[in-house]
């Protein structure tokens, strides 16, 4: 709890973020929330017309997926280190409409008002200005916005102008706009650093027809990526200029406006990538999109749009009820979740989601850990494409393996877009073995919300056994300490340690990484032989090697320290002085910006959950006693300095009965972006933290878990609240729950009867049938 | 023992190193050997008329202490990192005399025959060299090269050319050249990047009366450099024509040769640098130096630079009767740490010398660990202005604390040229600690070999303290280890293991450096009041803190295994999985450029000597079985993959009784550059490693230490020598000690008498007698 709640910037409504204020210092900030994506293409919530000289603001548009990629540079390389960065690729920005009235251009900042709106019922971004000119000509605009749910590749935007006390032209000025960038800080390691310039060069470019396009290849990789906007135009445009800049192409409309009569411009952008396809080919899909587009019209493509989100919200939405902030902050971070995860098999969700270049777009183990337990419970379907995406990289994951030094099995990077280690520090990043085991935890949850064997066959337990190989890479049974397996020299969740021996979460997940994929070796080896055999021939799997799996995870060094009665986090970190925080100003977190890492590793302070996710992620390991001395040793060192800190700590804090301190946790998961509390939204969203809101009112305060091969539940409601209502997704059945002070009730909205436990009681489940407990 | 033993290169001549032989493969390795330099300047073993297209060659002429500046970029940065690299300065090459005749280039890999010489007795590179033309013109050239070690900033080459068949004109091309580089291979870490173009920015350059000039200023620095070349002709120059290339001037000079009449050419080049300097001044007095040298001529210069060799060797020399090889290394390995040792005060040893650009030129701990111990022994003024140097770049050390957020103290860089920390690699360099003990140590046998208060009480208490701080900063008492005190998070001499918990060597150290510090400080106060008040006031330093430095000092915790009955290399050294060098092909070595570092980190491998290490500098803290078992233990776990490790294990190989693996170690410290053992000699020579060669005798088969305030003796002649003689300084006394099979025999040639240890005897030295001693 080191964060201090700003003031709020947004109305507090339950299905809109809005504001009618716009200043400078939380311009970027904004432009993160006001994001519209699709999972394919991303743009943040910058204005049409611009902003002007001297005002903060970070254009982007991002592609999922789609990268440049150039060479890391080293101060001192050693043997093995990551060679290239990918960079989340920045496309033409499509969005630019300028305005222009007697010369002078409008706008925000000089608005006498404005409003902007995301509707999160919709996914639409909406804004209102009231502008006047120096001429004190009085224009009104108004844009919609939104990233089409039902058409990946296209964005849709419409303005429009209404002259309030004068008669006569304006200038509107469309473009397609490659030329722009933004300077990070290139002393914070969590922003990603950006040049446009460097990474697209420009092959062909057009204009005609109220159409204009590029074409581009992407420096240091083999994309390619096509950019057009196109428009529909009112009745009263007088002349149309064609806009040929280097890499700024469009066109000058200029309108005849009357007092009081509203015209409307509809542009629509869009953006085709490839790998192999012959450019034309691109171009022309482009082409031919906008025309399907023009065709069809502003209001079908908004209805086909809006039936997506309404089927997303049917099997996702969260209802608290007594608790506005909340209510706004859930529904905001699930909309997001939505809109950034990939969709295609092909791309996953950025830790900054498709909101912003933080971490240079790059997918971690948030993924994983984060976002797919909320995906598995909404749709399964979503989830098998994140899995699949790990599957698509599971060659790249061996090479990486190799690199390594080690002869055998995969090892997935702790940061990438197409499967390359892009991590350049390796006392964290490279040692975080750990992110194997998220992989497979993911999987496992995967299974066991599906029993998706055709998954399993086909990809799972390939995952599942090359991954699995590492651990006895790099574990050994230790005489010293047994004959147990240790693990050495590995960094867990916790990066305010690195280096460490016996990582408590590391181990512990190491474990169930084995003993599941024993489970699934002699599941498959039994029920489908053919598969196995071929699966065992195609990586050279041997019996012996799934043996000393089950070896390894059974003597598995998992410590518990005596004396206090705690998992230890690591061999040293009891040894370690504890951090001084008594003497740390406010200013000086997050610590890892103001102290070298040494210092930082030298004490006991954590960065964010490590012990204590282990005992989310592992549930039944731990009794609810060791739970709560684990947490009451742990928080108090933690800085929560990760957004992916606090989720965990409400759930668990939830789990041991300590509702207050969960409750905390809980506001400041669900409200981090909207309130900025971490000070960084400008450069995106903080994705896993967003699929903690879900997390923490799911498992957390409904206390849902997977026990005993059953959905189990222990529901609770926070003081302050009336009620809640989620939904739930679980081997074909959609469950909805819903939490009040007396009583829970639950109702299967679809699907066969299903049995849950409630705390110690068994339900079943049928169609059409509210069943209600009292708490 | 790992590295194979290559077929001889050289005659073992005892005073010179000598080859007729040519070849591409080993030519960069021998430019290295064939280098000169004074202290100041040091100038590679390349030819004058320069090497040909197509053919290896590393050309390089150095100044010491001067560097250009750079940042160092980071794949991904955190606080506290070092921010700039400095790069020994690679000032124009003024050696170049090209030959030409009948419009053909002479170069030496298409000569008749050639031979080159490194003459050890007086410090001078010679060469003949005879070719015949395309046009059978049979032409001799002879030249001599020194830097002379009276004048630091002035190199003199002489060249004499005799045409052998014919009677005509030849052309000499005498250059100063600042517009070479050369590409290292980028993936090595040990070899430093270079490029001349991008450290040197011309101000002004001139060329008349024989003389040529350039000023530079260099890139990322204050320095400014003037580099300048004067010629002597002789009679028979028929035309001389300036050249003015950009980076490349000089002359073109004609000649007419008549059969078998030899010419002579002589040509000075200097180099001087300044921070603050008029470059005017600058210019000025190079151009009076280079006037001097020309009045004075050749034979003056040479016979006073050879003064200075005489002095040296009078003082350093090491006679080793009946084995060539390692007479010959060992004073070509003096020779050339006396060559590449600053003496100026500032600037120290690099740890290639001046013979490459290796390691960007950096001076490490090498300095203090292995350099200073031989010149304590022969040159204790020098071993000051080492020490003098560390007080020069002490405040540059208090900022790297701050830097590393430590409120108090000083860190010394682990590399560095000018003080400031250009390790770019936290794990290994930064986290090593044991620098500041180095530096102490260095200052406490300086102490004990003079009792140089003078020094102790401007500079050395200084360093000893605000370097002392540095180990309560890191290290705290440990409830968890019975309130012993813990250093955790260093690395210690073996970097490969990083980042561990009570690094034995580094606690040992620690332990002793706070130690002297406490008797510095008390003795101090107690005899020289004055100057201790003034300190105290000037680095604040109270009483308390070093009652507990003398707290953490007796606290220390030093580890011992009861079961191995050794000393652990750290807290979890002795739980890892021991390296499999079975299956480690042997071109798998050095492991650092094969394995990724956590996999190396992950097992028990040793890169170089530290337990062991321990065992040299603290001598008298481990008994004989403790030391033998330590030795049994470590040793076979070793890579000795640092050319720092074989000495030490020779000295302790030596005392432990084992005098066949001391004298294989030894052998392969003494050969390590002139057979290049490493296989990397051709970026310079590893100066340590020679002052090694120095250490095996003396510390080693002499059995040389300082126990109980006196030097102390335990002789041994290894089995394949006839005998061998040293000398050392201590305390103004020049002693002489010679070993035969069945004696040993003390001289003290200058100074009083004094008391020294045989073995368990007091042997009384007095001046102008002999004493021997039977073995």
């Amino acid at each position: 709890m080191k964060h201090p709640i700003t003031a709020l910037q947004f109305d507090l409504h339950p299905w809109q973020v809005s504001t009618s204020e716009w200043n400078n210092d939380s311009a970027m900030h904004q432009e993160t929330l006001f994001a519209v994506a699709n999972g394919y293409l991303g743009t943040r919530g910058t204005m049409e017309e611009q902003h002007g000289n001297n005002h903060q603001s970070c254009e982007g548009t991002y592609l999922n997926g789609v990268y440049s990629r150039e060479k890391i540079t080293y101060g001192e390389v050693a043997y093995g280190y990551a060679s290239h960065n990918q960079k989340m690729l920045q496309v033409p920005n499509g969005k630019v409409i300028q305005l222009e009235i007697d010369g002078q251009r409008a706008h925000i900042q000089d608005a006498q008002s404005s409003c902007r709106t995301l509707d999160l019922a919709n996914a639409v971004f909406s804004r209102t200005m009231h502008w006047q000119s120096a001429s004190n000509k009085k224009i009104t605009l108004q844009s919609d916005r939104f990233a089409s749910l039902s058409r990946p590749n296209l964005l849709c935007i419409r303005i429009q102008l209404e002259a309030v006390n004068f008669e006569g032209k304006v200038k509107l000025s469309s473009l397609l706009d490659a030329d722009y960038g933004f300077a990070a800080n290139p002393d914070d390691p969590r922003v990603g650093q950006l040049n446009m310039a460097e990474s697209l060069q420009l092959i062909t470019s057009e204009v005609k027809d109220l159409q204009a396009s590029m074409l581009h290849r992407v420096r240091g990789s083999s994309f390619v990526v096509s950019s057009a906007i196109s428009h529909t135009l009112p009745d009263n445009v007088k002349s149309v200029t064609e806009i040929h800049h280097n890499q700024q192409i469009g066109f000058d409309y200029e309108l005849e406006l009357k007092a009081n009569q509203p015209v409307t411009l509809i542009k629509y952008v869009s953006y085709q990538h490839s790998e192999q396809d012959n450019p034309a080919t691109l171009e022309q899909h482009n082409k031919q999109l906008l025309d399907e587009a023009s065709q069809l019209g502003w209001q079908p493509l908004y209805q086909e749009h809006q039936q997506q989100v309404a089927d997303f919200w049917l099997h996702s939405d969260v209802e608290i009820n007594g608790d506005p902030a909340l209510q706004q902050g859930i529904r905001f971070n699930l909309l997001h979740l939505f809109m950034s995860a990939g969709k295609n098999g092909k791309s996953n969700i950025a830790a900054k989601g498709l909101t912003g270049h933080g971490y240079d777009g790059h997918y971690f183990w948030d993924s994983e850990v984060y976002v797919v337990p909320f995906l598995l419970a909404s749709n399964p379907a979503l989830a098998r494409q994140f899995l699949s995406f790990r599957y698509q990289t599971l060659d790249a994951a061996r090479q990486r393996a190799r690199q390594m030094s080690h002869k055998i099995g995969a090892l997935y990077p702790w940061r990438t877009i197409g499967g390359e280690e892009c991590s350049a520090f390796f006392p964290a990043g490279t040692a975080q073995y750990h992110i194997n085991s998220a992989i497979a935890h993911a999987i496992k949850a995967y299974f066991n919300a599906t029993r998706d064997w055709d998954f399993m066959c086909r990809q799972g337990a390939e995952m599942l056994f090359e991954t699995a190989r590492l651990w006895v890479e790099i574990g050994h049974f230790s005489a010293r300490h047994n004959g147990q397996f240790c693990i050495d020299m590995v960094t867990g969740p916790d990066e305010y340690s690195a280096l460490v021996n016996n990582n408590f979460y590391t181990n512990a997940m190491a474990r169930e990484h084995l003993q599941f994929s024993v489970t699934i070796a002699k599941r498959m080896q039994q029920d489908y032989p053919e598969q196995f055999g071929q699966l065992c021939q195609d990586i050279s799997l041997q019996p012996q090697e799934w043996k000393l799996w089950a070896q390894a995870a059974d003597k598995m060094y998992l410590a518990f320290d005596d004396e206090l009665g705690i998992n230890p986090q690591d061999d040293s970190f009891l040894d370690r002085e504890k951090w001084d925080f008594d003497n740390t100003p406010a200013e000086h977190y997050p610590l890892l910006l103001h102290y070298h890492p040494l210092v930082i590793y030298r004490h006991q302070v954590l960065k964010q959950a490590d012990v204590v996710l282990a005992m989310y992620m592992l549930d039944d390991k731990f009794s609810l006693d060791l739970k709560a001395r684990n947490l009451a040793y742990y928080e108090p060192l933690t800085t929560h300095d990760s957004t992916l800190s606090s989720c965990i700590h409400s759930i668990e804090y939830a789990e041991t009965g300590d509702f207050q301190l969960a409750y905390q946790f809980y506001h400041d998961t669900v409200r981090m972006d909207l309130d900025n509390l971490h000070g960084n939204t400008e450069h995106g969203v903080h994705t896993a933290c967003m699929a903690g809101s879900w997390m923490g009112i799911v498992h957390g305060f409904a206390g849902v878990r997977y026990r005993n091969d059953e959905l189990y539940f222990a529901p609770h409601l926070p003081a302050s609240w009336q009620s809640y209502r989620f939904n739930l997704t679980y081997l074909g059945r959609h469950i909805q729950v819903g939490v009040e002070a007396e009583q829970v009730s639950y109702q299967l909205l679809s699907g066969e009867p299903l049995c849950i436990t409630h705390v110690d009681a068994k339900i079943e489940l049928v169609p059409h049938q509210t069943i209600t407990v009292s708490l």
